[in-house]
């Protein structure tokens, strides 16, 4: 049995303020990290909030990335939501962690989609 | 000590092909299912793929809804990420089971930021 997707839950905390109130360099962050982990965006859509705060997803091919931040805690909760073996949804959780400064992260994954699906059957 | 956010990750079982094989249809139920959860609709972006299956996104001002859709399986994995009291994403889940005629789901809830933060410091 193999599941169509493997998402990614992660939590970061610590992170640097001014940072992940930069809408323009979350979008840039995550549209980076979703190419470092071989994904093929799609489409993205970002906003910010007031009086602080950014959320945004990018839709990849292999499913999507998301973030909510909340400046004045320091943190922020991402998702990377992937399919397929050919993409390294860790590699995009590195490089986010790393643009945020993030002290400190949890990071848990859950098998979505687990289906009794021949490899071979799967198209993603 | 509380979570600035609640998580569903549901997976959907047994759904009805042609309906999660729309894209229209797909999108035009993630937003009814946003407002029927009290959430406000603040960006969206969908995606159809050959030879099948729809991914989407929902951005809201309390967090974001996602959809990944394969029709081949009759399967959809649904994210339905809300903060603040006053959105429930449980009936966001009922309004989009009912609509791909779901013959079974799982909702897991995952609490996300938990955070020793005082609820009148908590602005979602």
């Amino acid at each position: 049995m193999k599941a169509l997707g493997k998402h990614l839950l992660a939590e970061y905390y610590g992170c640097d303020r001014a940072a992940i109130d930069d809408v323009r360099l979350v979008e840039q962050s995550m549209l980076e990290a979703a190419r470092r982990s071989g994904a093929t965006v799609i489409g993205s859509s970002f906003h910010v909030f007031e009086p602080y705060g950014v959320s945004g997803v990018v839709v990849i091919s292999e499913s999507h990335l998301a973030i909510h931040t909340w400046p004045e805690h320091n943190f922020a909760a991402v998702d990377i939501f992937t399919c397929g073996d050919d993409v390294d949804p860790m590699a995009a959780h590195r490089h986010l962690a790393e643009v945020f400064k993030t002290s400190h992260a949890t990071v848990e994954t859950v098998l979505r989609g687990l289906l009794n699906v021949a490899r071979k059957e799967r198209r993603c």
